[in-house]
């Protein structure tokens, strides 16, 4: 049996109960949980990347409106009092992050669901139909994780993996995305090694990658950001694969800062570049990458890394948290519903309006 | 008048004195200086990289061999035995880093001269010659640095300019080589950004290059290595120039570990990528880049980012100091002989052989 994949997201106890956060910021070194009984806390995790990766922080999403609810019924507002409530804490919630779509996405599917029920069903009815349909997200997303694993190892090649970020059982509901094609190439059969890059500025390669696969027993080698181009100079990456946070309606795709990098280095190399994303991850409102906001983040995560002042005072920073990767740099993008590739509108197009998978709507 | 460059070396008093080296491992939290009185303190602050930056690191070889007669004095050594362990010290500070051909370079530059004298010559004597050798490599250099300043001024266009690693002050005996340049277009009144990329593993973009900038005070925003690329793709750098620590025969150059990374998408972006070194960076004695040995640094340096640990137990670490980039990649070397391009075993050649900038040996 295989060790089992992280966990970094689970509701404790009914519709009145909470959700727990695992503090992904204190990992490696510390395993605690963040409590969330408030919508507050649950931004909060979500703004300060306690709980990361694009699933993730949909799953969040989804039960925060739970929360929400919960928060209606300890104010015991009436039901239309208690829907405002849950409306107003979900655009709160949607907007806590910029760039990843999944979060916007698992917040507008729960308030859909609520805009069905009736108008005057009460605060923990609404709490109790909440949670399930956040259950519901979190199980499928479970669900596409594993579906894109198998999906994955059809187009991975043999060799070395280069991946960049955290896309694992800690990003997702599941087995993770690109991580999830990693672990099931492993668990085939295949052996290699991840070459994991840090990623700067908040070291999810080394502090959360690493620790996932070393957990699984999987071979794993940290490299800093910018030795990735000499790696494959030197030959010793078969594939470039990477998760993301939003993928426009063309194949342009949002994903952690550094990945476009990789993205030209490996194009540069002729070594196959691959995004794994579920569906939720398509914005197909907006066409090209050009439209995608990319969410400025605080200087101190440049300039004092893990806590510890590097740059005199005086110096500025620049800290993009994500880059756009164009569609022609992409081999393929691996879905629950199958790989796209190549990426273009058509196929993007093809893929999204075949059947879901793995359970119908 | 502007600032003073920083200095990070100075010979204290006569052929008996010693060598202070600015320990630039605590920069910029910390202005404390090694005292140098033996070779094994010298090549403990090169291999540490207290002192680094390969023009700064031969000077550092220069006068540890002047720190290698003090040894033969103190210990009452007759000419003969002197000269043989000034020698065999020369030899552990010629190898004390592999990559940068500037320490060999200098070492062998200094026990050339020693060849040529006497050989009942006493100890002090040989201290005091080495001394007025390694005190003209270090004057030689800081002149090389305001040619290279001067010559690099003609090419650089105007608007942003982002660099890597440090190549100032600090790691020089002068203005240094790419920031040479960045520093004279600003004093010649030419106004920009530069972006310091933060040069992991050991942030010599942030700890020092911001630094020396906010001393002289030139706008500085610090970014992660792995931004470069996003920086690129919206349009925010004019060129790029970085320095060298070997450069071949036919031009390809070896540089801190991201170097190449930085050409390749500039090269993608149409962004001029400009190397700045003197002529004693080159090493024609190897044709092309295969044949630069790379230093491959501890893991701690990655998996415990400014000595604070990262990665769990059981993760491995890719650590090469330096890659090399193709010469078809750069537009341009700026040298203290003028600036060559396009760059080909001829133009090399061409520039090597014309008289010594500024002075003839």
């Amino acid at each position: 049996m295989t060790p089992a994949t992280p966990v970094s997201l689970r509701w404790i106890g009914e519709a009145d109960g909470h959700l727990d956060i695992l503090d992904q910021t204190l990992l490696p070194s510390r395993l605690e949980w963040v409590t969330g009984r408030d919508v507050d806390t649950v931004v909060e995790a979500i703004k300060s990347l306690r709980v990361r990766g694009a699933p993730a922080i949909g799953i969040a999403g989804g039960y925060g409106l739970v929360v929400a609810a919960g928060e209606a019924v300890r104010e015991g507002l009436d039901p239309e009092a208690a829907r405002a409530h849950v409306l107003a804490r979900g655009e709160i919630l949607a907007t806590a992050r910029p760039t990843a779509v999944n979060l916007r996405w698992a917040v507008e599917r729960c308030l859909g669901m609520v805009d069905r029920l009736p108008r005057d069903m009460p605060a923990d009815q609404l709490a109790t139909s909440l949670l399930a349909e956040a259950r519901a997200i979190h199980a499928e997303d479970h669900d596409l994780c594993a579906a894109i694993g198998q999906h994955g190892l059809a187009i991975l090649p043999e060799g070395n993996i280069l991946t960049h970020c955290n896309t694992g059982g800690l990003a997702t509901g599941g087995a993770g995305t690109a991580l999830a094609v990693i672990t099931k190439a492993w668990d085939a059969g295949r052996r290699f090694t991840v070459f994991a890059d840090e990623t700067r500025p908040l070291f999810q390669g080394s502090r959360l990658t690493a620790w996932e696969l070393v957990q699984r027993g999987i071979p794993v080698t940290v490299l800093c950001d910018s030795a990735a181009g000499h790696l494959m100079a030197t030959g010793r990456v078969a594939a470039v694969i990477v998760g993301a946070d939003r993928i426009t309606a063309c194949g342009d795709t949002a994903n952690k800062i550094g990945t476009y990098s990789l993205a030209v280095l490996a194009n540069a190399h002729g070594i196959p570049f691959f995004v794994a994303a579920p569906s939720s991850t398509f914005d197909v409102s907006i066409d090209t990458g050009d439209e995608i906001p990319i969410e400025e983040r605080g200087a101190a995560e440049v300039l004092a890394p893990l806590g510890v002042q590097a740059a005199p005072a005086g110096a500025l920073a620049y800290n993009p948290a994500f880059d756009v990767t164009p569609a022609r740099l992409i081999r393929g993008i691996v879905t629950e519903r199958g790989v796209i590739a190549p990426v273009s509108r058509e196929t993007i197009r093809a893929t999204l309006s075949a059947g879901v998978f793995p359970s119908p709507e």
